[in-house]
């Protein structure tokens, strides 16, 4: 059936590509700044083909539409995009041409490709452009022209930001600023853009609602050895973010000024910037300043980045407390789950809810750090599994529920993932269980040299589970922001890496998620996730060791555990882990049923 | 006191510099081909200065002579070098500069820096070039000035080539040279320049003796779509080479003549070189070559790198049979010691000279590996140390003895260290001792999945030792020739790599090295190696795991461990290598007391 919804938008925008000049227009996924999660506002691309997954790029021309998408999401592309005459490009698949090759093998001289420079990469812009000017194309990016078609587009999000007090971050905008600067002498630079979110946030400790589950405002900094300038929308600066702003001289400019602001810029020197987060456009702007003044772009990861990353100790101290009580939240949660399963309506959607709701009783809570994954039994095995109110499984009382959740609270922002037993299981599953704590456990307890990586110890978490010839399809670990995003680097645990991929060492006061799991499709899926610090041990003449700190403290389903499956050594860690679990969390429970359930639920095992 | 040998050599070498117009000449270590070891026709540095270490460039300039060299030679290099005014850079120091800064910071516009390029290595040349370019310094690279001075210098080793049978080999020289044709076609080149001896030894199948333990000819090789030359002294061509050259169409061409042979070129396309191990002088005349045609100079690993680095199935076995034997000759040295010390007179000097005689004693020995390391007691701790006849410990019964040594054979080249108990050691030797087994053992017991390098690996050699607070500042492990260099790449096991270093992919048919240590300074030295070859384990849906297998079957001092020191699976891991050992090793033991012996000291321990 044809669906003439979609058909009609296409043909308005190819009017406006025709007045435009523009012959292929470009349309993909992200927002301005590479945000994890892009605001209905820039649904562009779903608004004209109708695939609403989370990575996709639409190309239209006169007379084509071609939408490309990764393996996750095919079955639900074609779909979705069914009627509408825009055709699926399977990523990766034999045969199937990148955006770019397509373009350069149909764009003829002469023609142009538009797109929204500021919803593109300047690494992707550039490469578009390097490989598009050899057939003499030129690149229109200054247009955004679903502007002009989609009337009742949702407004740009536009939330007020609020502030954290000093205490609360352990380091002053003033301070952290001048650690700016520093880094921006030691390159030899006078200027620096910022466009990453949650740097921005992190430098100026203040915070917004603009990106799902980020608590971040949409913005760019700009900072110059005596200035620094804020763009952000006039209409999110509350009267004491104004007060603030005033106190600590951060100059305030409208959000969507800084292209007009950069072309105006008079330069003392080279300008610094991070390539992989700063838009085209954005870049562009920033190429030509430079040039004109022959000055050096400079890209460097922005220095915010490692010291956001590195952990004071207030924010340390805070974490702490936040993620116990954070655990104390999921300890309940399990016994609820274990004790209403079967007896109570639940479905994967509502067990999230209740979770959810258990969190937002917390002091201090603000939001969720992403939306709550709750998959049950073989749901759990799929990767991207999302259970809404209307599309949800019931739990009953056989298998497994896997959770991975995690709120962001005024102190810190937690992240932990558990799978809960609400029956039977299987030996395989006990001995896969076995294999993913064992991991877990193994990782969290390693030792090890400044200097060393993720991929370093990566094999610990893995090793358990290689052995038994599984893997899985996703890094180990990942950094995590303080009141800040869920997602952060420069740290992870991986074992791969692309090639020239920095990898980030590992430094004291880091914090990393420990996420091994098995899955296995149309059966069963299983994750555990503890956040982990990094910290300091032996500092000798051969130098100094590291290890990590548990964060998270829930525990461990007893009833999915196998000993003949777990070395030793692994079952002391368990042990000692689930001592810990219970002298830290019992002291917060008021029930003493669930206490007492805690008590058996961390026993030592033999 | 002044050292006037020196100082007239010096003088010599200045007035040589005059005539050619040469205002500094820098002189390092290395042959015309970066290998291991630099014959004596190559040791100019050592005539001009005095010092004979194993790293060091000598620069000399009208009124000026400095010596660079690392952190193991400064005494030793003060010591040789006294009276003969020329200065000591010690390199890495505070305050102290690198040659280039040194000369970037002397040599004035218009000055000649002079050098041998054959003994440079590309990248040092092209660094120099270009650093100096900014003072208008210009390079005068083809004079060899130690030849016009140096009157009684050695000859340039030249002995006589032999040839190792297709089925010594498993695979001829003709399908090799296809395969690195069909990688010439990959790369789109039209030729390829082969610089590395022992990638030119492997894919000839050819043998030489020009190089101290590396069983390599001096050559070059170059190679187009339809010939292949072969650049080597006249004089090591027997008359058994000359006939396999000619029946397998190699063009046989003087070693000497290769600078002539490349200005001569007609060229039919782009040009393939490695850069690592292409001399200076080569890089320039092929890239003058190359420019003139308009042609591409391709940067690229040899493809007989990895070629030579994955084992066939020939090599394989000969390889596990030659360790096998080499292991028996070990194991009985390993008796002889431990029944002999402080009975009859022993020096590591004269230990190293039993076990080097017991290795010719087996079938196809050609020579030793690289000169046998004995280290007893706190010479152990000592990264290069070297025992000589004249200058060498008293082995007692007391301590230990580390022995780290090989042989190459028609069949296999080895390397293995064992640390042999002599006497009585302390508590904390054994805890070291109980860590570097440990160590050992796990590394060579991973499971890892294809796509895995030395570095996501090595932490399992580490992590005793590490939970220890302890590291050994040397890599986990390297490749190994086959009947060629003890040391080769690709793949190697390491923790840390240089920024932009290429990790190697651990592939099925590698050999590694497995050799964690413990180095105490003043007190004891341990090292534990065993070499491994890659293996497949388990292929299914998730990919393909691989593993390790032993080449080694020595056994571990026993009297060394102490299992409070080691996890329930290495006691395990332990008991299984020593049952293996016993069972491969104990049918080639004539001698019933070494045979009762070797029972005992590969028995289970609990």
């Amino acid at each position: 059936m044809e669906n003439t919804v979609i058909k009609g938008r296409l043909e308005k925008l190819r009017a406006k590509m025709l007045e435009n000049g523009i012959d292929y227009y470009m349309m993909p996924t992200s927002d301005f700044h590479n945000s994890e999660y892009s605001a209905d506002f820039f649904k562009v691309r779903e608004y004209f083909c109708g695939f609403d997954g989370s990575n996709g790029t639409l190309v239209v021309s006169k007379d084509f539409a071609g939408m490309w998408t990764d393996g996750r999401y095919f079955i639900q592309a074609e779909n979705q995009m069914a009627g509408t005459g825009v055709e699926l490009f399977k990523m990766m698949n034999p045969g199937v041409p990148t955006i770019e090759e397509y373009l350069a093998a149909n764009m003829k001289e002469g023609q142009v490709l538009g797109f929204d420079g500021r919803v593109v990469s300047c690494s992707i812009g550039e490469s578009l452009e390097k490989k598009l000017s050899k057939n003499k194309v030129t690149l229109k990016i200054d247009k955004d022209l679903a502007e002009e078609v989609w009337t009742d587009r949702p407004d740009l999000p536009c939330h007020d930001m609020y502030i954290l007090s000093d205490e609360l971050c352990g380091k002053s905008f003033k301070e952290k600023l001048s650690d700016v600067r520093k880094k921006m002498e030691e390159e030899g630079v006078k200027s620096h853009l910022l466009s990453k979110l949650d740097d921005i946030m992190w430098l100026t400790n203040l915070r917004g609602n603009d990106v799902e589950c980020n608590p971040v405002a949409l913005s760019y900094a700009y900072i110059t050895m005596d200035e620094f300038y804020l763009f952000v929308q006039e209409k999110e600066v509350t009267q004491e973010v104004k007060a603030y702003c005033e106190k600590n001289e951060i100059i305030l400019k409208d959000y969507h000024e800084l292209t007009t602001f950069i072309d105006g810029l008079e330069l003392s020197g080279d300008i610094m910037y991070d390539k992989r987060n700063t838009n085209f456009l954005t870049c562009k702007a920033l190429l030509k300043k430079a040039e004109s003044y022959k000055a050096e772009l400079k890209n460097c990861n922005n220095p915010t980045e490692i010291m956001k990353a590195v952990k004071n100790e207030t924010e340390l101290k805070n974490i702490r407390e936040v993620y116990l009580r954070d655990s104390v939240k999921l300890t309940e949660f399990i016994y609820w789950v274990k004790n209403n399963v079967g007896k109570i309506p639940m479905t994967e959607y509502t067990a999230a809810m209740k979770l959810d709701s258990m969190r937002a009783e917390l002091p201090g809570f603000i939001e969720l750090s992403f939306p709550t994954i709750s998959a049950y039994n073989a749901n759990a095995a799929m990767a991207h599994y999302e259970a809404t109110k209307d599309n949800a499984a019931e739990v009953k009382a056989q298998g497994m529920l896997l959770v991975d959740s995690g709120g962001t609270y005024m102190g810190g922002t937690t992240d932990v993932t558990r799978t809960i037993v609400v029956g039977e299981i299987s030996d395989e599953i006990k001995k896969h269980y076995t294999g993913t704590v064992s991991g877990m456990l193994q990782l969290a307890n390693a030792t090890f040299m400044h200097g060393s990586t993720g991929r370093n110890v990566d094999i610990f978490a893995r090793q358990p589970l290689w052995e038994m010839g599984i893997d899985y399809n996703h890094g180990t670990g990942h950094g995590i922001g303080y009141v800040l995003n869920v997602h952060e680097g420069p740290q992870n645990i991986r074992w791969r890496f692309a090639k020239g991929a920095e990898e980030a060492v590992l430094e004291p006061g880091m914090i990393v998620s420990d996420e091994p799991g098995v899955y296995i499709e149309g059966s069963h899926g299983i994750r555990i996730e503890n956040i982990v610090e990094v910290v300091e041990k032996e500092n000798n003449s051969f130098g100094q060791f590291l290890g990590f700190r548990h964060l998270t403290y829930a525990p461990i389903d007893l009833e999915a555990i196998d000993t003949k499956y777990m070395k030793p050594e692994c079952i002391k860690l368990l042990n000692d882990y689930h001592k810990m679990v219970y002298d830290k969390v019992s002291p917060f429970i008021q029930d003493e049923n669930i206490k007492s359930w805690l008590k058996e639920a961390t026993r030592a095992i033999g």
